[in-house]
């Protein structure tokens, strides 16, 4: 059985094919360009494929009511031809075909926890630290949404002491997205984290903010595991420095062996990988089918 | 059909008696002693009550993972005799009825979400603001628990520019409780809450808190109806003082009607009133009915 997969991000679409065991079989990838030139290429790709469901992991913000004459639409991004664009129905119109709709973190999240650093876990919580903050949560054996889907990216942070940077972020200056995304180190520092030494002090800083955006989540939901993806974790020697912030901070009130003394294990990269999006697609096109919605 | 509630909190007990649609028919309280005392007042109660099932909804600790030996325990509170109690273990002894047992801030979530302000919704986070600061989160249909239930009385908040006030959290000093639970008021201003005049600078400093929390809440999860309880909230005019920040704090990210146009309607004190705790014991009960656990 194949299920076909759509990672759609702000910069590339990257469509594919994959099996139950959340292996890929083959993928393909373009530019996301105006949806009358990326939809087309989408199609095309699925046309000759023998696919019983098609997942979406999108970048948003994205309608995810059901009851909502908007459900299935990118709503407010300033990306050209895709502001109130309707992607779900637009696909469906060239696919009769079961579908699951979701964001490109929460697709992460479930993918992790079905075959990732989550797996036969009924919770997890993933963070993608890059060129933004996203965040996708799983709790209780769901993906979870409320009015609309999480946008945790953007939650306050307390300042470090010895942080002059205003912040990025055009909507709060200094929440966690404009103080610990790609270009808010790129900025303070003036120069690209990946050209950062790793001793840096610039990495202190950074653990800070993300430290601090972990404590309140395990205060508010306590997931059985929190992964960080994206570019910026890429920097390895962040996950320690994470650990410890989060250790500090609580001190000692979650008295659970998984903070307490497990906290390598249960703060930790992608088990997928590169392929946390694309298996989150292909995930969620495989609980469309189960569903048969 | 009768079902049992068990509301048990740090200072008193309440058990009560009522039906499928949230109606109370029967209640007594008594203060909560040593377990030696209190569980036989208790199996007194009950004991001649023709009941199906029993609701425990309680303050904390607890352990509610089912896998767990200490399943059904309180675990680490300071007071006398109930610190490691096998608290639903005990009761069960004296009970062969189905059980629901979950903290008094879940419980009261729930009975929101069943019977009060949260009627017909799917989501909804309740914060009770009194001696501490707890919250119960409902999401996807389904109260929330993860390595164990939320502690989001404890998330990190950034200080008001004009409070000098240490806090008084053991654990964290200036966390939302350290800063804005009722003796923190008490404490930095010399005088009990509920003795400040409606307009003193206090409300505003309370409402910073609050509203933080609940923008980080907001944005994490996105709930469809945010309940305040608890002593503090009795101060009304911390509602519209609260709903202010939390838009100020937005600013305009999350662009929907409950937020930008509904918010009065949104951030709400409890429908259930000042039995959302007892009401959500008996739906703690009538859900392990239904559940046969």
């Amino acid at each position: 059985m194949f299920i076909g997969a759509i990672e759609a991000g702000g910069t590339k679409i990257v469509c594919g094919i994959g099996k139950e065991d959340g292996q890929i079989v083959d993928r393909v990838s373009f530019p996301t360009e105006n949806p009358d030139v990326t939809i087309p290429r989408i199609v095309e790709y699925f046309r000759d494929k023998s696919i019983e469901a098609i997942g979406v992991g999108t970048f948003g913000p994205i309608n995810l009511d059901k009851n909502s004459p908007q459900y299935g639409f990118i709503t407010t991004t300033p990306k050209p031809g895709w502001s109130n664009f309707d992607f779900l129905g637009t696909l469906k119109t060239f696919f009769d075909l079961p579908f699951g709709w979701d964001t490109d973190v929460n697709a992460a999240a479930l993918s992790e926890a079905v075959w990732g650093a989550a797996k036969n876990l009924d919770s997890c919580v993933y963070y993608t630290i890059g060129t933004g903050v996203g965040v996708g949560v799983y709790a209780e054996g769901r993906l979870v949404h409320g009015l609309m889907h999480p946008e945790g990216g953007h939650v306050p942070v307390k300042r470090h002491p010895d942080d002059a940077f205003a912040g990025f972020c055009p909507y709060h200056s200094d929440c966690l997205e404009g103080m610990a995304a790609g270009p808010a180190i790129e900025k303070r520092w003036g120069i690209k984290g990946s050209e950062l030494p790793v001793d840096h002090p610039a990495w202190a800083m950074e653990a800070h903010y993300i430290g601090q955006a972990l404590t309140s989540t395990i205060l508010m939901l306590a997931p059985k595991k929190i992964i960080l993806g994206g570019g910026v974790m890429h920097q390895e020697q962040l996950f320690p420095l994470i650990r410890s912030e989060v250790q500090k901070n609580l001190n000692g009130y979650m008295n659970i062996p998984e903070i307490v003394s497990g906290i390598d294990s249960y703060i930790v990269p992608p088990g997928l990988g590169d392929n946390a999006g694309l298996c989150g697609a292909l995930a969620l096109g495989l609980a469309a089918l189960k569903q048969g919605s």
